[in-house]
């Protein structure tokens, strides 16, 4: 399981092949990267907030924030875990040179773990390869049951689907067998994982996925 | 108030051009036309779905829906008005080639309202000005309250803010003072707008903004 799927099958251009070096330096440090993707407000920095908080006992952690105001990177180093601003200059995704830049402010050296929490959106981030070994695609209850048949590249490049919020599902009008037929229409394999990062509900299960995928990149 | 912002202050290359002509063409034909933007699943169809029941007796409708895939086209179909796909073949954002292949399948002569429903995106389309009258942006409540202070080019573009989804204000930590505040500093000018598509709560503003900003357009 060293390789994420690649979206969009990109052409070896010079960004991919970087890419393909930041995935080779991951390998080299033993470091398991995960590429977190979402709509804006689908809970990005929540998850990783409460993931940071079951995880940095058990693993060294870091995260990197693509983002061009840096109001997640404050909410992250509240935790005390290593955390760098890959500044995106406006940009609607991140790439691998943004990546490359932020990787050395970290000391790799020092870790386990790396989240990458991509720019907020469920188009752009979905054709740039960043050398993660894991795409995470995070979509939440309130923006409705139908993302995974509006926005199929993203969900057919994800290795593991969240559906967050899951608290709000009985005061809206949300379908998740619906739900769920889109992503196995687009990724057959993927699991999808339902939490609320507000009730700890579901959560356990995503701490299982992320803590076995760790074992069995190592 | 026959110019709409336009958002990073384009250089006049052929897409700004091409949204010039389309601007000239629209107040020829004396259709104002807005421009809706917001994230997946902030609540762009739905707003649109019960606009065009409050205002199909009052004035003749159009819209154009950028997608990918036609979901959204099939809703607005089921309300009787004029409706196309404005096929952005996986890109992030509308721009003035797609609007103009849009237009040439609407009779034009016999609409006085368009709304062109944008890819959901809170970053790309802000950078393509589509020769619309109005910026609408929408945010909603489970997507947090610091979406202004994230995505600045977006909210400073606005004419009209949306705070979409006010039925969730109780159960949602959600500081609305916070998020005006955000919005005022991007854009000190722009009213904002608190509504629940669900509850109606707020709706009959949102129609009053929309008869006066067309008014004012004749």
């Amino acid at each position: 399981m060293k390789h994420t799927k690649i979206l969009n099958e990109p052409v070896l251009d010079a960004l991919t092949q970087k890419a393909h070096h930041i995935h080779t330096l991951f390998n080299d440090h033993n470091i398991t990267a995960f590429n977190v993707m979402a709509s804006p407000g689908a809970g990005k920095t929540s998850l990783l907030l409460k993931t940071i908080q079951h995880l940095k006992q058990l693993y060294r952690l870091a995260v990197i924030e693509g983002d061009i105001v840096p109001i997640d990177v404050d909410k992250i180093k509240q935790t005390g875990v290593q955390v760098v601003l890959a500044h995106t200059g406006g940009s609607c995704h991140l790439d691998s040179i943004m990546m490359e830049s932020a990787i050395k402010k970290i000391a790799i050296d020092t870790i386990d773990l790396l989240f990458v929490e991509n720019v907020g959106n469920l188009i752009c981030p979905a054709n740039f390869y960043l050398g993660t070994h894991k795409n995470v695609v995070i979509a939440s209850v309130p923006e409705g049951d139908d993302k995974p048949y509006k926005y199929p590249t993203m969900f057919q490049g994800a290795d593991v689907v969240i559906l967050n919020k899951i608290d709000y599902l009985n005061d809206h009008e949300f379908n998740i067998d619906y739900f769920i037929k889109g992503v196995l229409l687009t990724a057959p394999n993927t699991p999808v994982i339902q939490l609320s990062t507000k009730t700890d509900k579901g959560f356990s299960v995503w701490i299982d996925w992320l803590t076995q995928t760790k074992q069995r990149n190592q």
